[in-house]
């Protein structure tokens, strides 16, 4: 390609709307543009490297037997009501009506529509399993659209779902699945993390998502160094401490801590660790007007998924009002310590704690030395805090780390919970109907692209993985058009790249080799090559790769054969 | 692929509710299902032939320079309101609005858009021409969604259109899209004609339609033999008869016509032909309350359209009521004849009758032997018909003929109809602000397929043209299940001729040869090859083309050259 036939829509400027880096670099490097709210048209380049995302995953796909399906956009609202998500879904569900009033959603998913298919075409236990995908435009009606086409409302999904005759069939296809994803995300050229997504069941496969780490993103993620096991932070299992709680060797005593409610006040002014101080929140009940206290270490956060989890515990959590504070401890909430009348529960690692700190119910003074047992009655213990880096993986191999990650895959056993509603069942084989058994598998095909810049980029633009780049490599002749000898030099190395089955586009029109090569580097070729007029007089080209720190020189001869060595 | 890895989903029943050949073979070859009116779910035999019907248009597409973009298919009604096309467009034009009252309709068509986004991205004469398209769905809200996907609510759309500094710019993309388009029919293996869409303008070339032709077609199509002239038939200009009008011969007389109403009835009761009898229709004119009289010869069709753009007919076309036509006539609809106070206009071929026969204007009475000028005064005339085969091609070289055909392209000088609105400009040569000059080229990719169907087919199935075949062999093992040595031939065969670049589909399963054999036909896969032990025995093959009389026997050691060269 020739910039000539395939112009750049490079910007300069950072646009001022974009907060995170990789919506900055699609917009200057002209992926994309935005055309309102959460919509976004994507420009001649990003279609290049959406085309080469949606090409692995294909592949992938066929490698696994799954079957390429498109299913309408605009779904009648009957099957959305049959599946009861009609009224269970939010407003993130488009809902609109045709000419005739007849309701419809814009898709957002298509359990229900693939659902429907396989009762229609499906009749026997002989035709599973089944594995149906589709590459398409969904849409989901964000409130808040942001960070460009990371979370943007119309977005390109592969969507696949497979159908089993039980769970034993459906284990299977999943970690078919589970292989395929790791190589898709493999092939992309991305440092990704499939994480368990399901809370409670540790080794259990229900669910994993596929994340690309990256420091700017939404999910914490905690992974083992000693095993495969990695979950997200909201769902990681903190283990209860192994060993023996220490003795109570120290005296219960009251200190005066005028003006100190955080723990870090707290513990800066007595001189003490934070892991040493315990902190009670106080939160709703399960119970009307019950108020429960929760008792963390200092330096631990409460996980409250966890906590709403708990049966004491009103979901979604609320926190007490200062007023419910003052009736249940007799004080301000910097002072609340363990010693109440309510139901108490304290998360392992605070269970586990000897002559603590911890408020005294009463403002502006604090318990030192106080033991569990001795000064306070035992208390309820669970897992309520996130897990830190450091503690032992829940599945007893090695110590966590915590990564931060763009989920761009999930992939997730569904059972029966759509084929039992929509009644898709299929003969087995003694002749009786049996309700097919369901997965589903999801990769975020255009967050993929935003994902992969996220993780790859500098500050001169993006750097693009290999196998989804763009163009392969760049040629920028110097003042090509000054010079009949370098243009056939350069026309000729162009068909010589190209025959060898390299991507390259070529700057053929009059431009500063320092505007070509700033854009070179924004648009994040791979590879970029110097082509001058001096260079030609010692037959040699001038070659940099985009991570480079130098350039170097190469035979003109030998460059072919070099760059097809550099993009293995 | 194997038929266990790759299911078919035929059916033996012609779906009751499918009306043309084309929707039928796509239910029963398994092409689509039927989701909700006018919306289908393309299954993977399907999804096969959409995806080379697509690579065929990129491929043309890239060769033109067009650059590939994806659109939002939800639109914001503010770029509508601009362009007027929110209020004008009717009930087909699906809108909707989001969780926060916003409007926006689900894109028919993208021409406010991508004129917004050439309105951002170009600002000079430098950039221009520039061609970008895109392939998606859309979205029409069809009254009366029919035909499967022939006419169908959601279907896929290549929509390109192009930017330029003036016309002539604009007319060379647009015959280089005009040869690009020939070329894409052509590489579909279709028959097809490209035909003029501009009504009036001989030879103007500010539109064209591209018809795959079909008797089923819902367009009547014009083209000469001896140019390239085709004309959607209700577009194609009638010449008026070149020679003198034939001399008044015979007297005007009044003859009984009992129970004679229509052409039929009257020309076989007076023994003569329809071409030398006059209709006279009665519709209603601009003025208010009037009522003029069309005359036609009774072998030939009043063109609406043609009728609806004369100054003296009101436009929609309105037939008279039968007491308006009591009124004007003085009798029944079935004997008015031309010899009225009322504006009378004749097509030119009625004019060019002498001693023609008439209705008397009195019940149950015709003239006989009339005569223009003598008998009743020479009328305005008009061209008022459509045209018929034989009739002389408008551009003067040679003779028509009508053939039926089913429209599947459309290429379109928009002129500045957007871009004026939408205020597009780019500063030219002297730095003064210029409005674009657009075109647009649709193709209906989805459409292509029934059109193809429609085109191919005979009583067993489709019949594929090579380039859009889903598979180009398909390979039927007799009871492979039985023989090892067969399964050993079978899949050896398989391996070569997938290694050859064929696509093959082969039947692994368990199945009787007939079912086998129906399935083949019924899907229209080019070729066909019965691998059974006989044939092993003497190093034979079974082939049988899918349009072939009969079946051939074939050295199996050339099989795979003899397919490449049937391919070709």
């Amino acid at each position: 390609m020739r910039v000539s036939n395939f112009p750049l829509s490079t910007l300069k400027e950072t646009p001022a709307d974009a907060e995170i880096i990789s919506h900055q670099l699609m917009l200057r490097a002209g992926l994309v543009r935005r055309l309102a709210s959460g919509l976004y048209t994507w420009l001649p380049l990003g279609i290049r490297v959406l085309r080469k995302v949606e090409n692995i995953v294909r592949d992938e796909m066929e490698k696994v037997n799954a079957l390429e399906v498109l299913m309408p956009g605009v779904q009648p609202a009957e099957l959305w009501q049959e599946s009861g998500r009609w009224d269970e879904y939010g407003p993130e569900l488009l809902r609109l009506h045709d000419r005739h009033q007849r309701e419809f959603c814009l898709g957002p998913t298509h359990e229900e529509i693939i659902t429907d298919l396989a009762r229609r075409e499906l009749s026997s236990y002989k035709q599973l399993p089944i594995t149906w995908y589709q590459v398409q435009a969904k849409f989901r009606d964000e409130i808040r659209p942001r960070f460009g086409v990371m979370r943007s409302r119309e977005f390109i999904m592969k969507d696949a779902y497979s159908f089993h005759i039980n769970q034993e069939s459906l284990q299977q296809t999943y970690d078919q699945m589970h292989q395929a994803y790791t190589n898709i995300f493999t092939r992309f050229g991305l440092d990704f993390r499939p994480v368990m997504a399901d809370s409670g069941s540790i080794g259990g496969s229900g669910s994993h998502e596929f994340h690309v780490l990256a420091d700017s993103g939404e999910d914490a993620i905690a992974f083992s160094s000693g095993s495969n096991y990695a979950a997200n932070i909201e769902k990681a299992t903190a283990l209860p401490p192994q060993d023996k709680r220490a003795d109570a060797s120290e005296e219960k005593t009251v200190v005066d801590t005028p003006g100190k409610h955080s723990i870090e006040e707290v513990s800066e002014f007595l001189g003490i660790n934070a892991s040493q101080c315990l902190k009670t929140l106080l939160v709703e009940g399960t119970e009307e007007n019950s108020v429960v206290a929760l008792v963390l270490r200092g330096d631990h956060e409460l996980n409250e998924i966890k906590a709403e989890h708990l049966e004491q515990i009103a979901s979604p959590l609320n926190f007490a009002t200062e007023e419910q504070v003052k009736a249940a401890a007799g004080c301000a909430p910097g002072s609340v310590g363990p010693d109440l009348k309510i139901t108490v529960i304290a998360d392992h690692n605070a269970a586990h704690v000897a002559n603590f700190v911890c408020g005294a119910n009463e403002d502006g003074k604090h318990l030192q030395g106080v033991n569990w047992g001795r000064d306070i009655a035992e208390p309820i213990t669970a897992d309520l805090r996130n897990v830190v880096a450091g503690d032992n993986s829940p599945d007893g191999e090695g110590t966590l780390s915590i990564v931060r990650g763009i989920e761009v895959g999930h992939i997730f056993q569904l059972g029966d919970k759509y084929s039992e509603k929509l009644q898709a069942t299929v003969l087995d084989e003694n002749g009786s109907k049996k309700t097919m058994t369901m997965g589903c598998y999801g990769i975020g095909i255009t967050r993929v692209v935003a994902a992969a810049i996220e993780q790859n980029n500098d500050d001169n633009g993006i750097i693009w993985p290999q196998n989804i780049a763009p163009f392969d490599v760049a040629l920028a002749p110097i003042n090509m058009q000054k010079s009949e000898r370098l243009k056939d030099a350069a026309e000729k190395l162009y068909k010589e790249l190209s025959d060898a089955g390299l991507e390259v586009l070529m700057f053929d029109q009059k431009e500063r080799l320092g505007s070509m090569l700033a854009n070179i580097e924004l648009i994040g070729i791979p590879h970029r090559l110097v082509l001058g007029e001096r260079g030609l007089d010692d037959a040699k080209i001038e070659y940099k790769g985009r991570t480079d720190e130098d350039k170097q020189e190469v035979e003109l001869d030998n460059i072919v054969e070099f760059l097809l060595n550099k993009k293995q």
